[in-house]
C-alpha cells in the first residue's frame, strides 16, 4: 500500500443524519439553534452555519434515527480517485453517491465499519456571516468536528493518523499505554475527527463550532427560555482536552450535538500532541460538573453502505473513567 | 418651602417622543433593538425592554420630532401631591395628564422649562426576561436614565438635587469651580438623570441598560449587518464616568439613545461623589475615540405644556471640552 | 410593637468568619478570586471587591470554621437605636460590639439564633473599579448577598419581611402552600439576604457581585488552571430564581462563597413577587447539571452571642426536591 | 522560474523590532499586554502569547525603532532551499542568519524591499494556554497576522500570491481595478499577511489573536486604567474585511500592534475571495468611529538587509479612503 497517494482531506464537510420526525427536528435546529435553511424536500432539510458558504448538516425522515454518514471535503477531484484506491487496498466496501448540490460523494465503510464520505464539488453560497441583523438563536457559525464511539482506537488511528493522514494533536492514555480516546485534524485547530473507546461503530456527535464562550452560555439560556433544558447533555464546561468551551445536546431524535468554541491552532510541523491520563479529573472538564453517564454510554447507530445498521462490537477497553455521576 | 415634603421618586420611568416617520422607528427600535411592543395605535407605539413590566417608551408620530416628557415614577399617591405642592411652591406650570395604562400623570415644567411627568400607576405585564428563545437584537432589558441639555446646571441642580432629592454620584468641574455636568440617581446605580451644559432645555439622551458588555458589541453588529451604520454616533466605548460600556445612537426621527451597562451600586448614605476635571480625557471615555461635535451639540427640542417647544436658551459655560474630533 | 420605627437597612455590608488555616484561605481570596485586602492582622484578613469603598470580608483565624456574623449597612446612627429597640421589643439577645473601621456594631441574634449585625459609620477608601491594570483573578466587585438555612422560613420571614421591612422578591412553595424559600433586598436587586428551609441556623452562602457572566466563566477557569477544581461545587449556570448567572465554590474553611451575576431591578412599590413550584427544574437551574446533595445539605455553624456555636434545629420542612444529583 | 517549486510557508512566525527604550515597551508588552517572556538578554526580549510554543515576538535595543524582519515558518528545512533558490531566481538579496533558538533564518529582501524571513528549527515550550491562575492582562494568546505598506499592491501580489502561493481571501478594488489592498493566508483564516497601498515599504501593523471580542475590551480597559489611552490608535471596532474584532495600539516605539479576534474558516481549495469597493464605509469598520488619518499615513521603517533603512517610494495609488477622521 505504501505507493498509493493519501487523499488531501480538508476538512469535516456535513453530517447526514436520519430522524423519525423532521418536524421536531427542525424546531431544534432552525428555530431554536438558528441554522440556516439552504433547501429543503419533502422529506429532508439541508441547513448551515453563518460563515459557511456549503450545506453541512441534512436531515432526513426516516423509521429509524441514525447516521447516514459523515463526510470530508477533499482539495481536488483527484484525491477522490486517491481515496478510491485506498479504500480498495485496504478491502474496504465503497461506493460512489450523490445529494443535493454533492455532485460525487465516494463513501467508504471505515475498518471499524464506520460510514464516511469523501467529496470535492459542492454547490457553494454567499456566507451569512455579517447579517448580524437576522442571526437567530447563539449564532452557530461552522461545522468543527465529528467524534466516534469505535470499539478499537489503536486500529481506527492506524486508518486516520497512518493511511489517510489526519494529524494527532491530543490523546487519553491509560498506565498501561492503551490508548482511549484520540483527537487529529486537517483544518489547522484541534480536530476535524475524534476517536473514543466504546461500543461500535457509532456517532458519538458531531460539533459546531460558535463564535466566543458567551455564545455557548446563550445557547443555553435559549434552550433554557423555551423549556427544552432536557436536550442539555452535559456543559456548558471547559474541556481541559482542546481547551474548547462546551455544551452537548440532544436533538429530538437522540443524536448528540456539541456547541463548541476557543480551541487552538495545531498547525506547526512539529506540533507536539499532548497526553491526558485517563484519570485525571481536568481532562474532561477542566471545570464544570461530572459528566453522565449516558454522555459515556450512548451514541448513534451508523448505516451500513448495503442498508440496514453496521452490527456492534464491543469496546476492546473496559470501565468509565471516574469522575462520573 | 421647606415644610412641603418631598415627592419620594423611585426610578426613571419612561420617555414620550413624537416622530415625523412611525414605521421607519419601528424598524429601528422594534425590529433592529428588538424591543417589546406593550400596545399599539394608528400613531403610537408603546415599547418596554425585557425585564420591564411597564411600557417605557412611547413613539407617537407627529410633524416634527421632539419631547413631549420623560416620567418618573414614584412610591405612592400622595407622592404626587407633594409633587404638585413642590411644583406650586416653585411656581412652576403643571397639569394632570393621563395616557395609555397611565391613570394619572402629573406633568410639570421644570424651572429651566424641561417637561417631567410623575406617576404612580401603570399597567402591570409579565416580565419577558427568560423568554430568552424569543428575544430579538441585543437584549435591551430596561430604562435606565435621561440626559439632560440645561443652559444653567448650577439651577438645575438646586430643583433636582435640593428640591426633589435626587442623590449625586458624579460631576465635572473646571478650575473655577463651574459644574458642567452632573449625574443623580434615585434607584441606586449611577444615574436616573443627568444635567449636561448646553443650549437648552433640550433632551441629550435617554439610555437602556443591557446585560453585559458583549451585548453593547451585539448590538453595533446588528446595526453594522442590517446597514444602518449611520445610525451610530459614538461608541462602543468605555465611559470613565459611570464606568459604562456605552453606544450611542441616533433614530430616524435623531432623537438619542444610548444602550448602556455595567456601572456600580450607590447606595450608601455618605456615597462620595466623584469629580471629574473638565479636560480630563478620561471622563468621557476611559478609552475609544474621541467624541464627534455632534454629540456636544445636537438634542430634541421639548413640547411646551401649553403648545409648542419650549424656547431654548444658550448655555451659561461656553466652550466644548478638549478631546473632540 | 406597632410603634417601633423600622430601622433603615440600607444593603448587605459584610461577612466575618472564623476559618482554621488564614494562610490557604488568603491563596483562594486573595491570590485567585483578587479581592483586594483593605487591611491585615496576625490573625485576620479583611478585604473587598474592586468597587467597594469598604471592607466587606473578615477572615479570622480560630479553631474551627464558623460564621461571627452577617451584616447589614443602615442609613443613619439613629438606625441602629431602632434596630436596638426592635430586637428588644422581639426579646432577642443583642450587645453592641466593634472591629477595625467598624466603631459600632449592633449584633443581634435572630429569633431563629442567627446572629446579625447592623452598622452605620465604617471607614472609607477608594474604589478600585477603574484600575483595571491591577485588577487580578475575576473581577470580584461587591457582596451581593447572604443566604441563611432557616429550620423554619415562615418564622423568619415574619422577623425579616414584616419587622425589619426586607421586600420579598420571589419565592418557592409546594402545593400545600409551605414557602421552602425566599429572597428578600432591600438596595434594589433580587435580595440581600435569602431564606432556605434546613437544618439551621446556619449560613448557605455569602454572594459577590461580578460584572458580566463571562467574568463567571473565568473564575471557573482560574480555579481550574490552578488545579483548584475541588472548590468548585456547583454551576456555573443560569439560576432561573433571580435570572442570575452563578459559581459556587467552597473555600479552604469549607464556607460556600457564590460568584453571580445579571439579575434584574426590583424598586417599584407595587413590584410582584415571583412563585416558583418548589419542583420546576427550571428554578434551581435555568438550565445546567443537577445541583449536587452537599449543596443542599451543608452549611456553615454560626456564633452564638455568648459564645459557642447556636445549637441547630432540625427543618420544619422535610424531603429534598427533585433534580438532585 | 516555473519549475522551482514553491516553499510550504506554514504560518506568520515572529516579529523582530528595534526600540530605542527597551524599559517602556516591557511596561507595554509584558506588564500590561501579558505577554509571556521566554527569554532576555542584555538588549533584547523574546516574548510569546499563551498558546504559542515558540517566541514569536523579539525587541532589541537600538538608536531607533524599525522593523528587522518579519518571518514566516516552513513545513520542512528542504523548503528553506526552496526558498533560497525562489530569492535566487527573482534576483532578491538574501542571506542566511540564527537567533535565539532560531538555529537557521533564511532572509530575504522582497521585491519591494521588505525584509522577511524563513525558518523552520525553533526552540520548543510548554503552552501556558491553561495556566489561567497565571495569565496576566487581556489574554494574548499567538500572532497572528502582518499587515505591509507597499508602494505597488499589484506587484507585491506577483510575488506572495503567484510566486509563495499564499491564497487571497479578500482585496479592496477602485472602480478602474485597482487592488489597494490584499488579505493574503497559509494557515486557513482570514490572513498571515496582508498588503495595503502606501509609501512603502514600511511595516503598517503586526497581530496577535486574543479569544474573544471582550478579551478585546479588557485590553482597552487596562490600557484605559493605567492611563495609557494615548497608546490606543483606533477601536475597538469590528472589521467589514475579516469580520475581526479590532483594537489598534501604537507601543512606546511607535510601532503599531493590533489585537484581533473572530475572522473566519478559510480552507476550502474553491474559497472565494471578497471583493470590497474602496469606498464602502463597512469594509474598514462594520461600525465604529472614523479612522484616524494617522493609521493610514505612518508605518515603521524596514531594515536593509546590508544595514541602513530600506529607502521608501511613494504608493502608486493615491488619494485616501473617504469616512477618515
Amino acid at each position: 500500500m505504501t505507493d498509493i497517494q493519501r487523499p488531501n482531506v480538508v476538512r469535516a464537510g456535513h453530517v447526514a443524519l436520519t430522524v423519525p420526525d423532521l418536524d421536531a427536528v427542525r424546531t431544534f435546529y432552525v428555530d431554536l439553534l438558528g441554522l440556516d435553511v439552504v433547501h429543503e424536500t419533502d422529506d429532508a432539510l439541508y441547513l448551515r452555519g453563518y460563515e459557511e458558504r456549503e450545506w453541512s448538516l441534512k436531515l432526513e425522515q426516516a423509521g429509524e434515527a441514525g447516521l447516514k454518514h459523515i463526510a470530508y471535503k477533499v482539495w481536488d477531484e483527484s484525491d477522490l480517485d486517491r481515496a478510491i484506491a485506498l479504500a480498495e487496498a485496504h478491502g474496504l466496501p465503497l461506493r460512489t453517491e450523490e445529494d443535493f448540490e454533492r455532485p460525487r460523494m465516494v463513501r467508504v465503510q471505515d475498518p471499524q465499519g464506520f460510514p464516511i464520505v469523501f467529496y470535492r464539488e459542492a454547490g457553494r453560497h454567499q456566507p451569512r456571516l455579517q447579517d448580524y441583523h437576522e442571526h437567530r438563536g447563539p449564532g452557530v457559525l461552522r461545522l468543527d468536528h465529528f467524534n466516534y464511539l469505535t470499539p478499537n482506537v489503536a486500529e481506527s488511528l492506524k486508518y486516520y493518523r497512518d493511511a489517510l493522514g489526519f494529524r494527532l494533536t491530543e490523546y487519553t492514555e491509560d498506565d498501561e499505554g492503551n490508548r482511549w480516546a484520540a483527537w487529529l485534524h486537517r483544518k489547522g485547530n484541534v480536530h476535524d475527527m475524534a476517536l473514543t473507546n466504546g461500543t461500535g461503530p457509532r456517532l458519538h456527535h458531531f460539533a459546531y463550532w460558535l463564535s466566543e464562550p458567551s455564545s455557548v452560555l446563550n445557547a443555553a439560556d435559549i434552550l433554557g427560555g423555551a423549556d427544552w433544558i432536557g436536550s442539555i447533555e452535559r456543559g456548558p464546561g471547559r474541556h481541559g482536552i482542546s481547551n474548547a468551551m462546551f455544551l452537548y445536546l440532544r436533538d429530538p431524535a437522540g443524536h448528540r450535538i456539541e456547541l463548541y468554541t476557543a480551541d487552538y491552532l495545531t498547525v506547526d510541523p512539529e506540533h507536539e500532541p499532548i497526553r491526558w491520563d485517563l484519570n485525571d479529573p481536568r481532562r474532561q472538564t477542566l471545570w464544570g460538573t461530572p459528566t453522565p453517564k449516558s454522555w459515556f454510554l450512548e451514541g448513534s447507530s451508523v448505516e451500513a453502505i448495503d442498508g440496514g445498521w453496521v452490527e456492534q462490537q464491543e469496546a476492546s477497553l473496559h470501565g468509565l473513567p471516574q469522575n462520573v455521576r
